[in-house]
């Protein structure tokens, strides 16, 4: 039973963003959890307020079983944290909007499906219409500071040449995987043999030039992507790795989308393990031109948390459809 | 006739913005001007390109009469700038409206009509509804720098206490009628004397404050609104003003959100003759908390030309009503 403009939600996938997700949902007035889902067996079947360290059991079961809760629960929108390929996670949506709900999901090829998958895309957009309910993919990066912000700071400008935008993050600030993902403590020859076999690298930053170049309406014809180790240049422990000067201390992720082998987009992401002076910066070449800066850069895992809880209202009033950050009304803080 | 998808747009006012919203209009491959009014006699009768400065004639013919204008030519979208006020503007939207144009103004107080005229607010959206077309108020402040900004970087907070917003232009860059209108060159006494008489300070400011609360559903009770004067430490000649020590530079402007004696929202305005290090700044007390810059602030008068023709598609697809930019999809340059 819906109270007033309360919006009932399933929260599927309880890793580290699912889990901060829940934990915010669960402080919201105008949110109310009715179910969640997660396969793993140290999860499903415990008490959803204990798995989120709450002082109270909240009488949610987590769940193993999508159908079978989807069968038992209404809901309005499920909050979909479990991977971040869209090959591994279409049978999840597909398996949510059949049952009528809306998704919103921190997969990161999901932000702009139709890079990789447009094929799976469409037929996303299609089953969503059918059943009458919107899909959006977003994030803080991929989802905010890489492309949504880029792009609403271009609306001020009459003229627009060039986007850059530059993200760097303090990996010793992260959590685990976070920091084993970047390749810290690895030789050089180990890190670059991962990336050859496409085990390192940041998911989701070809999406979000793709994301930036369709929101500019520009042609690119190619996007080169470079994944370069940053060398610690001195020896440094984390909590959970220990670095040795001249090891790996995280990766430097370029993207850039090329028009007749003119750069017209450039995102550069360095994650790496005591990086000094963290932040987010914008450059845009125009007129006017425009440089913004977030001192210290946005924070990861709770600002992804922030943005799927946030626009849990507005993909609900959305139109059906697979969505972008593109065509959803203003994301904002709601109280 | 539209060719493909082009948008064919009439200018409804020749002032300074509108004046450069219309040459950049005319360099716009999805735009095509098909009419432009002015009711100024040395405007009205004129062909636009040589108003506008353009090397050729355009062939349309500065009309200072709007429902004539629109019973002879076919157009979807009006590009609004004629005054700041609704009461003033009211008839004209309303006679923009009936002819089935969708219209986006720059008019400070249509940011946010219902603040201060929620009766005109409401006719307006209805006589929009009626035809089937939307209405948008916008620019870069109020419209971006001051609102739709912050509000948009809130997006990545779980939590938010506070809201600043921080904005310093140096007006000896900008055109005559803003360095007049801040109060440059006037002694202090007289300065407050026309504050008083309301005949100085920034309009839309508190159209900005309402429509940040409104963005986060902040519950305000009180505007707390204040105009000093920023006094000149040094003699100060521009090309209009000359300003010397002790007299008026300028105008800070205040408008304070609060509820219970607490102040949610902050919106701090300089803008002066000689401003040092002028910027843009947000800051969002919060979870995580967050602190961005726009080097040298966005550019006023461009931005404000830029914000309205980057919105025009958007506007033109936008579902009937009086929208803000609340609710409207992305804004963004595009190509």
């Amino acid at each position: 039973m819906t109270r007033g403009n309360e919006i009932r939600i399933i929260h599927y996938g309880l890793g580290p963003i699912g889990i901060e997700a829940a934990r915010l949902a669960a402080r919201k007035a105008n949110l109310r959890i009715v179910g969640a889902i997660d396969i793993a067996e140290d999860k499903a079947g415990r008490d959803l307020g204990s798995l989120l360290g709450l002082p109270e059991k909240m009488g949610i079961k987590v769940s193993g079983d999508p159908a079978d809760l989807f069968s038992k629960v209404e809901a309005d929108v499920v909050v979909h944290t479990t991977s971040s390929f869209l090959e591994r996670i279409y049978s999840q949506l597909a398996e949510i909007v059949a049952a009528g709900l809306c998704v919103i999901s921190s997969a990161e090829e999901l932000l702009y499906p139709r890079l990789q998958h447009p094929d799976l895309a469409a037929k996303l957009d299609q089953v969503a219409q059918k059943y009458n309910v919107a899909i959006l993919g977003t994030g803080v990066n991929p989802g905010f500071v890489l492309d949504t912000l880029p792009l609403i700071l271009s609306s001020v400008c009459e003229e627009a040449q060039k986007i850059e935008a530059y993200r760097v993050v303090d990996a010793s600030t992260r959590r685990e995987p976070l920091q084993r993902k970047i390749g810290a403590g690895m030789s050089e020859s180990e890190f670059r043999e991962r990336v050859a076999r496409k085990e390192l690298g940041h998911i989701g930053l070809i999406e979000s030039l793709a994301l930036v170049a369709e929101g500019l309406n520009w042609q690119i014809d190619n996007i080169d992507e470079t994944i370069d180790p940053v060398i610690a240049q001195r020896s440094i422990k984390t909590r959970y790795v220990a670095v040795s000067r001249g090891q790996v201390a995280g990766i430097h992720h370029v993207a850039r989308g090329l028009r007749a082998g003119q750069e017209l987009i450039l995102l550069d992401l360095k994650m790496y393990i005591g990086a000094e002076n963290p932040h987010d910066r914008i450059v845009i070449t125009g007129n006017p031109a425009l440089q913004a800066t977030i001192t210290g850069g946005v924070a990861g895992d709770q600002a992804t948390a922030a943005m799927l809880i946030n626009l849990v209202p507005i993909i609900k009033a959305a139109p059906p459809g697979l969505r972008t950050m593109l065509d959803i009304p203003l994301p904002r803080f709601r109280s």
